[in-house]
C-alpha cells in the first residue's frame, strides 16, 4: 500500500475556509492521551478530529490558533526528557518547515477573550483547554453550545459535512485498508475456532499497516447484539458470522463496513432467504442516494423494502407500506440507515445532532427512526454509511410493550422457522457525487456467490 | 491454551485480608470506559486495578464496598435498551451467583462519612466518585494522601505487594501468552518488513487467544529510544530489532519482556560482544534475587556488571566499580534495573513511590539511580523485572552536561566501533521464592545461539 498523505495545501485551504466562515480567534486543542490502569501507561494518543482537520498532525497537548495572518501551532517544545524516552523529536523550526504553518512554543499562546471553542472529549482536556483561555469549559456536547462558539461549531460542521479531495482521498484508503481486514477476516473463519480468531486476522492486517481499527471491532455470531465487544465464544458450521470492523487511517479517517458470511461457507436456505432481503434494503437504499434526497427518506425506503421481503419470506402479514408505518420493519430493524462518516465513525457526534440533524429539524419519535443519527438533505461530498439490518432481539420479541399490537403482524411460526438467523447487517461507506453516489468499499464481496473461507 | 480462572474463593479471601488489615468500610470503583474520539466510541474498557484485586470482574461503572458483613458489590441494574446494543445481561442475582458476592443497584450505596478511598484514573471517575461518596476526590498520586485514604493505600500496598497463589496463577499465564507472542515476532522477523509488521505479528496471537497487551508494544529497529511508539522504520539486514511487549490476561495480569534479535538471524561481533555484557549482567541481577536482598543492590550489581563489560569490551577506561559509582554505566543504561510488576505492568504506580519504595526511603539523586521505580527488600511472593540494557543515546552522549567529568572515561573512538548497536535491553519477569527466585518468563528464548528469525 503506497502511503497516501494530504497535500499541506489542504490543511491550509481548510483553516483559511473557516476563517472566511468566521472571522476572530477559534482555538482547537489536540488533547491529552488518556491513562487506561495508571498514568504512565496511557491508551495510543488520538488527537481530536477537529485539530487534525485543521491542523493535519496528531501532537499531544497542542493547541492550533486559527486567526488569519495570526494563526499558529503551539506546541511544548521538545526536552531532553523527552529524547531519552520518546527519541527526539523535531525543533518547533523543523515542525515549522514541515507542517507549513508557523509553530510556536505553547506558553506564548495568550489568547483573545473571545476566543471561540469546541468542548473536547474529557475532562482533563477540558482544564488544560480553561487554562490557556481563562475561562470555564465543559467536557460535553454541542447541542448547549452558545455565542461564538455555536457559531465555530456550525461552521466547522459546514465544512466537514462536505468532504474535499484530501479527505476523500482518505475515505478512500481507508476502505481500501478495510477491504484488506475484511478478506482476512473471511480467509479465517472456519468452526470450531473463536471468534477472537477472526478478528485477530483483521487487526493483524490493519497493524500491519501501521495503522488501528476506527472502533472496537464487532465480530460475533450473535449479531443480533449491535455493539457486540466480546470475542470469546466458539463458530459453529450453521452460524452466521458478523463483522462490523473498519481501519482508520494514520492521518485519522475512518471506514466502517459490515459483512456477513457463513462460517461453513454456505447459506442454508433461511439463511439466504433473510440476506437477500436486508442485500436488497441496502441496494435500495444505495441506489436512492442522491443530491437533494432527505437521508430520512433513504433510511424509510430500506425499512419499507425489508417489510416487504418479511412479507415475502412469510414473517409478517399485511401490506408493507402499512406495516412500515406501523413500526413492524423495526421490531426486525431497530436502528438507524447509518450516519455520516469522516474523521470520526460518526463523524462529529462529538457536536450531538447539530451535526448530524439539519437545522430545524430533530429525532423523530416514531418507532425505528428514533435512533437515526443524521437527518440532512445529501449534497455532492457528503459521506454517510448505508447499513439495514435484520435481528432477532429476544428481549424486543418477548416484550410485549414492544409488540404492541403488532402481534397479529407477525407470523410467529414462519419467524420460528428462521432459527438460524439471528443478525445481519450489510453495511458500505457511500460518497454523494454530483451524478448520484459512488460506493467506496464496493470492493468487499457481498454477494451470496461471494462467499469464500478458510 | 486452556483458561486459567481465579477461583471466588481468592477474591473473599483478599477481602477478608484487608477487613483484617483496615476494618471500617473501603470503597473501590470500577472506573469508566474514556472517549477516544468521541464518547459513543470509547478506548476498550479496562478497570481499575484494585477493584479487579478484591472484585474479580470488569464491570464499568461499579463500586465494590468491603466492610465485613456489609461487603457488597454495586451496579447498574440492567435496562432494556443494553440487551439491544449489548446483548443480554445477567440479572443482579445472576451475577451475585457467579461471583460469589452479595450485588446490590449502584442507587442503594451510601457509604459512611469514614469510608476510604484511594485515587482513581481520571477525572470522570473522581466525578463519578465523589457523587458516591459527597466529598471532594482528586484524581492523583498516592504520595499526597492522608487520614484514612492513606491507611488504605498502605493496605492495599501491603496485600498487592506479596502474589497469592490466584495471582502468581495469573502472572504464569501473562507469562505463557507472552511467550506465544514474542515467538511469533521472532518468525515475522525479515530484512525489509517495516517494524509494524513483526508488531502485528505480536499483537495478533495475543488477540487470537482473546487478550491484549498490557502495555503500548515497544517493536523497534531504535532501542536507543526507551519509550518508542512507531512502528513505520523498515528492518535492515545489519538491525537488531528490540521487542518490550507483553500481554494482559483476562483478569488483568500483565507479563513484560522485553528481546533482542538480529533481524539478519545472526549478531555481528560487535552486536554479540554488548549483547553477552547485557545478558551477563541479567544474569547476575537474577542471582541476586533472594529474599532479604535490597532491590536497589539488584540494580546497582546489574550496572556494576555492565561497566566490567565495557571495561572489557574497550568502551570504558577505568576500574569497573569505580566507574559506576562515577555514573559511567548510567551513561549507557540511564534507567532502573526494574519494577514492581502485577495487575499493572508497573504495579501500583497509580500510588506513586509510596508503592515501589519501602517507608523511609525516597528517589535516589544519583545519575543512574534516580529512575528507579522500586526501592524494597525483597521477600517472597514479589515480583518484579528484571531489565538492564546498553543503549548509545546520541542527544546524552553528545551533551557535555551529562558527560561531565567522564569525557576520559569513555575511549570514544572503540565507541564508534559499536556503531551497529543503538538499544539493547533484555527484561524478564521474576518471582521472589523461599529459595531465591523463579523466573517466570525463562521459556522465550535469550541466549545468543537461540536466534531463529523468519
Amino acid at each position: 500500500m503506497s502511503p497516501v498523505v494530504s497535500p499541506r495545501a489542504a490543511f491550509r485551504e481548510r483553516r483559511a475556509r473557516l476563517d472566511r466562515l468566521l472571522g476572530g480567534p477559534k482555538l482547537f486543542v489536540s488533547g491529552l492521551s488518556r491513562p487506561r490502569n495508571f498514568e504512565h501507561n496511557p491508551y495510543p494518543f488520538r488527537a481530536e478530529s477537529h485539530f487534525l482537520y485543521f491542523a493535519g498532525a496528531s501532537i499531544e497537548g497542542a493547541a492550533l490558533l486559527v486567526d488569519g495572518d495570526r494563526t499558529a501551532l503551539y506546541v511544548e517544545p521538545p526536552t531532553d526528557d523527552d529524547a531519552l524516552w520518546f527519541g527526539p523529536r523535531p525543533s518547533l523550526d523543523e515542525l515549522s518547515a514541515s507542517l507549513e504553518i508557523e509553530v510556536r512554543p505553547l506558553a506564548e499562546l495568550s489568547p483573545r477573550s473571545d476566543t471561540a471553542l469546541l468542548p473536547p472529549q474529557d475532562a482533563e482536556t477540558a482544564f488544560f483547554l480553561a487554562d490557556l483561555v481563562h475561562r470555564d469549559v465543559e467536557a460535553s456536547g454541542g447541542d448547549s453550545l452558545d455565542g461564538r462558539d455555536a457559531a465555530l461549531a456550525d461552521a466547522v460542521i459546514e465544512l466537514r459535512l462536505h468532504q474535499d479531495d484530501a479527505a476523500i482521498a482518505q475515505l478512500r484508503l481507508a476502505a481500501s485498508l478495510t477491504r484488506d481486514a475484511h478478506r482476512a477476516g473471511r480467509a479465517a473463519t472456519r468452526p470450531g475456532v473463536r471468534e477472537a480468531v477472526v478478528r485477530a486476522a483483521m487487526e493483524h492486517v490493519m497493524l500491519a499497516a501501521d495503522v488501528v481499527p476506527a472502533y472496537a471491532p464487532i465480530v460475533t455470531v450473535h449479531g443480533e447484539i449491535l455493539h457486540a465487544n466480546a470475542y470469546h465464544r466458539e463458530l459453529r458450521d450453521g452460524d452466521l458470522l458478523l463483522a462490523d470492523v473498519g481501519a482508520e487511517t494514520r492521518e485519522g479517517w475512518a471506514g466502517d463496513v459490515t459483512r456477513v458470511w457463513p462460517v461453513s461457507g454456505r447459506f442454508s436456505s433461511t439463511q439466504r432467504t433473510l440476506y437477500e432481503v436486508v442485500l436488497a434494503a441496502q441496494e435500495a437504499a444505495i441506489g436512492a442516494v442522491h443530491p437533494g434526497v432527505r437521508y430520512l427518506d433513504v433510511h424509510r425506503i430500506a425499512g419499507q423494502r425489508i417489510a416487504r421481503g418479511l412479507v415475502e419470506a412469510g414473517i409478517l402479514r399485511g401490506d408493507p407500506d402499512d406495516l412500515y408505518h406501523r413500526g413492524a420493519a423495526a421490531l426486525f430493524f431497530p436502528h438507524g440507515i447509518g450516519h455520516l462518516l469522516g474523521l470520526d465513525v460518526h463523524d462529529m457526534e462529538d457536536l450531538g445532532d447539530r451535526a448530524g440533524y439539519a437545522p430545524g429539524r430533530s429525532r423523530s419519535q416514531e418507532r425505528g427512526e428514533r435512533y437515526l443519527r443524521c437527518d440532512r438533505d445529501l449534497s455532492p461530498g457528503m459521506c454517510v454509511t448505508i447499513e439495514p439490518g435484520f435481528y432477532r432481539i429476544r428481549s424486543m420479541l418477548e416484550d410485549p410493550e414492544a409488540i404492541g399490537d403488532l402481534r397479529e403482524a407477525v407470523d410467529w411460526s414462519v419467524l420460528d422457522r428462521f432459527a438460524d438467523v439471528r443478525g445481519i447487517r450489510i453495511e458500505d461507506d457511500v460518497l454523494v457525487t454530483a451524478e448520484g453516489c459512488e460506493v467506496l468499499t464496493r470492493e468487499i464481496p457481498k454477494q451470496v456467490g461471494d462467499v469464500e473461507t478458510g
